[in-house]
């Protein structure tokens, strides 16, 4: 496209799509700096990392009937074959598909994960944008209460990874089963009222406490079952529930798991029985972990035990342990408790050409580059103060100049940007 | 979601979306290998990284009119809010509109490259998908022959860091102006001529020798034009180029092109005059880098000198020089040539629980990653062949077995699952 036919059209907008960021290179070296944690992280502990489509048929998130994600927050459309996508909003589905593709020849326990981008129609604000990067890891075919215990231990390793210690942030724990346990064996109330009763206590934290108290009254009924409610919320531990909650099946895994995580010396995992985190998703033990910092006193990320989603194409089931921390949510974690290093990295030496110089300053280059140096030419024939601005805003640590009397006698100077001092360079 | 829910359903299809591809781990590792040698190359030339959003305005790329890639290929819809996206299919658009926004703020010239995936609804076939990834590599505001010859000696030092050398591929050279000067003052087309002159020799290879003829000498009009044509084609390097275009203003620039080639020593350059590169995209010099091997006779990639876009989004033009090598034609070349190195690794030591050892395994396993090995654990409380077999599988170096003995004793055994030795590990 030629430049006239560009400069007689309407001017177009140089902001990015609503809910979506531009990554300028020290935006990129942030994101960059929290994968690679990430990976070396995952890397460490045996898994594996995978990809997939950025499409998906839009069945697989529709098959979560009544989640609103499929029905209002994917971007869904009609692609020009007539298949109905959607950009994937999520990576669950995903990877259980690809895990049914293999059912057969994957190696048990499969620890898989991954590092990709999502998109949900949301209203963009602080923390949530509509295109996300997430990390995705979770272990198919392990059951039992070591896994989650592993994956928790996972958890908190990858908190540590970026130099968090436990006064930062804390990991939340509850179980599914535990919740199904109080709400239909120590409250008795029936499928309909106990699912009432989640949701309400999933949205405890953002109700006024008297409608809070209300509406509890409502689907508990009795003044027993409302007794029972305001003594398991005062529970601040496995060890304090209620005599017969704590009884339960559920209660004793969970005191398992968390006999576990103390022998591991965990100590930034707390239980929380108001933990509720999803509806119907999850199957056994849940987390999520949280910023301890009042300014940014949010939720980091969560995951547990839940339905692997294998079955839905086809496949033998298989269940999963998993989590998927945010990198935006990450990169305020890391904000907000100065834990970010100092990521520009330039390069070692700017090669700059003192007037018609550029193929002596390209040999240069090469040779230094061959020494394992990054090295960054510039022949634009600029001046001196021009070429030394340039390089400093680049951040590279060295400059040297390749003019005439450089070239005829082989010897070149290397200028340290940030201390001026000077070293001989032969080339 | 449970699974009874699940099951009730239509069973969903394993297989991915049409034209995309699953990337499980060893195709993930295959990826990452080729991502990683573009980065280091890139960053090594003092190249920048930055990432851009999945979507754009459908506008920007249909401001290319006429270009199939807006009206038939993209990804195009319109968003819940009304507004008409598409997915990206190409990255300058994206990087045009990035450096326009910060016109005045960015350090000139500007060393910007990403890795990325973009999506174009075409025909699949060996070598394309619809979601595809690239390395993008630009420079913008760089002027003059030496930025395209620094950009050829980049594309050069790319295809070496795979360990290619200069009989696996060649790099075809051609010159817009060139061209134009051939069109134009050589061969005396008006504009319309000109350019279907310039689309006809661009599939000159696909088509049969006599009706390339025969639409040739539509379009040329006289024996003396045919003769011309015949003595360009005869050219096969820019010192054999016939008199009247030889003298051009751009037979000078080509040769400037090329004389810095040789002297900074890269012989995988030859001059191409049938080369067209696309239409009216590029302004100076184009290139294109093929794989020699006849079985996969293809174009890797391609770049050249080409209008920056960056005034279509309002901000003063800039010029710019780059290419964008693809992922699949990558793969495709290192595999025809046998480059593609040994890259499944899996973690130094399989850490596998004999009976109820769950939280003593962790225990050795975390001991184990603090001395910087990346280790997996396995509480399965499988069999021991069956636990070989896994870690082999998965491909671990060792396998070290945690039973009651070990535990007391404090010594653990590691075994090389590829030589079957044994050492002695005290933890």
């Amino acid at each position: 496209m030629k430049n006239d036919t560009m400069t007689s059209m309407t001017t177009l907008s140089p902001q990015p799509y609503k809910g979506t960021r531009d990554w300028y290179p020290e935006d990129k070296a942030v994101q960059n700096y929290i994968f690679d944690t990430w990976k070396a992280t995952m890397q460490s502990f045996g898994f594996c990392e995978y990809g997939a489509p950025l499409l998906e048929p839009l069945e697989v998130y529709a098959a979560k009937s009544g989640d609103e994600l499929a029905n209002e927050q994917t971007y869904a459309f009609t692609d020009r074959g007539g298949r109905e996508v959607a950009i994937r909003p999520e990576m669950t589905p995903s990877i259980s598909r690809m895990v049914a593709a293999r059912r057969q020849e994957l190696a048990y326990p499969a620890r898989l994960f991954s590092i990709a981008n999502f998109m949900r129609y949301e209203r963009p604000q602080r923390g949530r944008e509509r295109e996300f990067w997430q990390l995705n890891a979770d272990v198919f075919g392990a059951d039992g209460v070591a896994a989650e215990a592993e994956i928790l231990q996972l958890a908190d390793v990858l908190m540590k990874a970026f130099g968090a210690d436990e006064t930062m942030y804390e990991i939340r724990v509850n179980s599914r089963e535990l919740i199904e346990a109080m709400t239909r064996q120590y409250l008795g109330l029936d499928e309909t009222r106990g699912k009432q009763l989640v949701r309400l206590i999933d949205r405890k934290n953002k109700l006024p406490a008297d409608v809070f108290r209300a509406s509890a009254r409502e689907i508990l009924g009795t003044d027993e079952n409302e007794a029972k409610l305001e003594a398991i919320f005062a529970a601040d531990s496995i060890e304090t529930l209620p005599e017969g909650l704590a009884a339960s099946d559920a209660a004793a895994r969970i005191r398992e798991l968390f006999a576990m995580l103390a022998a591991l010396g965990i100590s930034s995992t707390r239980f929380d029985v108001t933990l509720m985190r999803g509806l119907d998703y999850y199957t056994g033990t849940v987390f999520e972990v949280f910023d301890t910092d009042p300014q940014n006193n949010r939720s980091l990320f969560g995951g547990g035990r839940y339905d692997g989603l294998v079955g839905m194409f086809g496949a033998e089931p298989a269940s999963a342990v998993g989590f998927a921390p945010g990198l935006t949510t990450t990169e305020l974690f890391l904000r907000s408790h100065d834990l970010l290093p100092d990521l520009m990295d330039g390069v070692n030496i700017y090669v700059a050409a003192v007037g018609d110089m550029a193929l002596e300053t390209f040999q240069l280059a090469a040779k230094l580059r061959k020494e394992g140096l990054s090295v960054e030419s510039d022949v634009s024939g600029r001046k001196f103060d021009k070429l030394i601005k340039t390089a400093e805003k680049k951040g590279a640590k060295e400059i040297v100049f390749v003019g005439a009397n450089e070239v005829a006698t082989g010897v070149y100077s290397a200028k340290n940007l940030a201390t001026g001092e000077e070293r001989r360079l032969e080339a």
